[in-house]
């Protein structure tokens, strides 16, 4: 009894083109067929859902976030997984890497080992699904901590790497770390050699150092700009290199406080929609009301869409990333969704090297679905093909 | 006795077009006309030089130069500026604002009326032309003095500018200054409505100041990077307003000394060929040895192509401007001479509101020409349609 689901009446924005009155077929986990509605066939089998002109566009990935909806990561809790995989098709996030922070050996093992065994045992189409962990640090600069806690940092060391991705059963598919640190490049080397994404954050290093890096295969900045050497104009830094060089891609967290509006146009003009990724870095407080809350064992006071520790430094975000969409395009002129799509599904599926089932929407690709109104609202998401949110009083 | 002359078998650089043989013809002060040379017919009356392939492009305007050879504009003298007009062309300025500095009313009054005097009695084709003053200082922020004597900054002033500016005989055509400081804003609508170019440097403006300072008629930054508010991701600056408003000229000194290569290419990619204007910055050392000269009353060391201060501060350069067409070219991919062109000589003179005589090679206007090899050495300049310089060897 597999009867499909069809999506009518939406204006599609397909992988390589904008479908403005078209049709989506849905079956099992998979996008079946997908065509203009002059094109189009009722069958009695299907459940037809009309879009009535709303937009679709492919499941959004979030490579970067820690939590939401109280629930965190660093929990190294099934239940604080099951919230948050529930609760992020609400945002549009039909895919995301569970993001560790800079804690003990001992915290970050039991948050690997948690997320192995989610995504063995419990992970099920209908919820945002965990495509592995990006482990944000130990392996970071102590200068460019930000809100990892300074006393977990240490220098990035292979052992230790290879004892926590064995406990992940192999899902670290991402490690942001600082190339300049002792032994930055030789783990650089042995994690591309083994297929994870390296990304460069919370980093003191000169321009020469992400040189070095990229040739040992660095790919990617975290949160462009928040918490890496600034631009100089005799060293310009992580950001300089972020800036001009293509072979980077970089995480942009476009809550319009981590970073002002100006500069989210300037790494768009840099960096184009080709090589921006935007990420929520969200922790727990998201979806929860003002209130003090903990991120990797510290006080963050939540206030008015902005998380701070007690010394004032921010502490992630509590953004959404159907907002950071909506904030893009509304910062950035020449941006259209289009672009933005690129920088919510495609780039991060690329980075990830899942563009054969995520990043866009495709015939025989993840029916991860997002349906939208004019304002960028969510109205409806689709993850792995079962309706996993749908906005009150919307169809 | 009215000879012409007329240089032919040239790469001729023109407004609209690239001739890749021709021919230009000067009479008096003036090109007369430019052609290929399947048209060109040969009289007795002209001079001929045959420029056997080698480049001519559009004579250099350095709109920010204090001094070269020995003389400063401040020295206040005849003979330095005598010494300056003589060297310039060596390096293809065939025009250039006298650029003053931040110094007591003496001083700077000294300077200005000996520039309009030079200007007025002395000033003759086959030099290079003294378009009018750049006073750089005395109204910037002392935060961001550089090599300009912090003891002799003052608040913008409108009464005292115009008793420069009866001084100089109208002759100051750029003011450098800060509009964050007391009275800025006031003093740039008034330069505005009298015809002068304001150019934001030695400043602390942020984003928001320099946004009020183009409201109120700000056109230009001085030595973009050098000595003003620096890019953060949360106050863009003057860097982030010169790299995202186009209303903005910018200045650069590419001597890679004062601004690393990988920023010049930043500045390119943002600001692109039709907003960047090269200039030199230069000051008494320029075509000298190395040693210790004066900038302004205070001691320079300079060597090996730096002049700095006794603090350590850079104080201007010993940069030639086709030195710094030369390391354009080498820094920046995808930007090619015609691009450089407009960097030396159209936006300079577009700025200074003399493209009916200036910034290209079109016929009616000044016969300014350099003649180029092709590693970008000067083999000859001229000045109003004068012979003013040629390299030993060449023709």
């Amino acid at each position: 009894m597999d009867t499909s689901i069809v999506l009518i009446n939406a204006k599609i924005y397909e992988e390589n083109q904008i479908i403005p009155d078209g049709f989506i077929k849905i079956k099992g986990m998979e996008i079946k067929e997908t065509g203009w509605m002059s094109k189009y066939k009722a069958d009695d089998q299907s459940n037809v859902i009309d879009l009535q002109g709303q937009v679709v566009i492919p499941g959004m990935i979030d490579i970067h976030i820690h939590g939401t909806a109280g629930a965190d990561v660093m929990d190294g809790e099934i239940a604080s997984l099951e919230t948050m995989v529930k609760a992020l098709p609400q945002e549009g996030t039909t895919a995301f890497l569970a993001t560790t922070m800079t804690q003990s050996d001992e915290n970050i093992s039991k948050a690997l080992k948690n997320t192995a065994n989610f995504i063995k045992n419990y992970q099920k189409p209908g919820q945002s699904e965990i495509l592995g962990v990006h482990l944000e640090g130990p392996f970071v600069n102590p200068s460019m901590a930000g809100a990892q806690p300074v006393e977990y940092i240490i220098s990035p060391e292979i052992p230790l790497f290879e004892k926590w991705q064995k406990l992940a059963e192999r899902s670290i598919k991402l490690v942001t770390m600082a190339p300049e640190q002792k032994g930055g490049l030789e783990l650089i080397r042995y994690l591309k050699q083994n297929g994870v994404v390296i990304s460069i954050g919370h980093s003191d290093a000169k321009f020469t150092d992400v040189k070095k890096g990229i040739e040992a295969g660095v790919t990617q900045v975290t949160h462009l700009f928040n918490q890496m050497k600034g631009l100089h104009h005799r060293e310009p830094g992580v950001v300089g290199a972020a800036l001009l060089l293509e072979e980077l891609y970089a995480e942009l967290i476009v809550d319009g406080i981590h970073v002002c509006p100006e500069m989210i146009q300037l790494a768009y003009r840099n960096k184009n929609s080709e090589k921006l990724i935007l990420i929520t870095d969200s922790m727990r407080a998201k979806c929860l009301k003002n209130g003090e809350y903990d991120l990797g064992g510290q006080l963050v006071s939540v206030k008015d869409g902005m998380a701070v520790l007690e010394n004032g430094a921010l502490a992630g975000s509590v953004l959404k990333l159907n907002d950071a969409m909506k904030n893009m395009l509304n910062y950035c002129d020449g941006c259209n969704l289009a672009d933005v799509i690129k920088m919510t599904s495609t780039n991060p599926a690329k980075q990830l090297n899942i563009s054969d089932r995520k990043g866009s929407i495709r015939v025989g690709k993840d029916a991860d679905l997002v349906v939208l109104n004019s304002e960028y609202d969510v109205l409806m998401t689709f993850c792995r093909g079962v309706l996993s949110y749908q906005k009150k009083g919307a169809f």
